[in-house]
């Protein structure tokens, strides 16, 4: 596909992706937005740690500020919709049950749910912030995989394994997606 | 002007109307974004109403709330700054020291105070919402202008009297005022 023929939804959408941490939900998010530079419609990234510096900077990690960080990240990601800005969120969001609720947020028509499936062997064996090291010395409480649950999606649009699939191909997995998505669904 | 005209500049700022309830706030923001619409450069309004009852839903009227809120509006602000969408960010903000941390937030270069300063007496004469017959009648406890303080904004961009100026050259003198604000102040 050319740059210009990877965007061809004309409503804005929110590519959300869920997955343990170090999975390459970040990483992704930044590739697809690199991607989408060029092309007519840009993919602006939301990024779960990015934003727990700002946005969600008094939230820790409990159960509730588990929820009110995913929460407030779909908000913001409704509004960027409502001024034409499609996102891709990248952040944990670890429970189904947030995770509807981002979607009812957002707009069942143009929210769609991408599980960076990422084994947790892999991503401990990766451990690009020294998080999971510190998670088993038991320094890091409620870490997700480790000390606090994951819930696997039941039904997203796409899974990616990026231990076993490359970036590119990710990428390019991810707008075939977007290529061949309804787009009546998203333009109810 | 012409349409065309409107937005001759090249970097998304934050336009963060300030004032009373009732001061033509957001009136002025939804004003601004109609007459941007044709114009290369839309204007999404942030309306405090609006994010309280959605990303500020767990927010009340407390200072502590309030100061969260008028952080959370700024956080969303410069994301859509940083996502190439100009703002209109219409809420009450009443301390100082809020806004300015939301100008520190946005950033110093695309934050660009208005202050909405209709007098209290005509405020409280329109009351469209029955806010201020409900914060007399003793009903509504922290309402700015009655049982809570408004801080003048010691320095804004503008200083617009909906009482005494009509609707259509607020919008214009905003437009003017934009179309000769320093590009250089604004990409440093």
């Amino acid at each position: 596909m050319t740059p210009s023929e990877l965007h061809p939804l004309s409503t804005p959408f929110t590519l959300w992706l869920t997955g343990l941490s170090g999975a390459g939900k970040s990483t992704l998010a930044n590739s697809l937005a690199r991607a989408s530079r060029v092309a007519t419609r840009p993919i602006f990234v939301l990024d779960g740690d990015v934003l727990r510096a700002g946005l969600c900077r008094d939230l820790g990690f409990s159960a509730s500020d588990r929820h009110e960080n995913v929460r407030r990240v779909a908000e913001v990601a409704r509004l960027m919709n409502e001024a034409g800005v499609t996102v891709a969120c990248a952040l944990i969001s670890p429970m189904v049950a947030d995770r509807a609720q981002a979607r009812a947020i957002v707009g069942e028509h143009r929210f769609i749910e991408i599980h960076v499936a990422t084994p947790l062997a892999a991503c401990e064996a990766r451990d690009p912030k020294g998080l999971y090291k510190r998670a088993r010395a038991g320094e890091l409480k409620q870490f997700t995989g480790i000390s606090s649950v994951y819930e696997v999606p039941p039904n997203p649009a796409l899974t990616l394994d990026t231990s076993t699939v490359g970036l590119g191909e990710c990428v390019e997995r991810v707008f075939d997606y977007l290529s061949t998505f309804d787009q009546a669904a998203l333009d109810p």
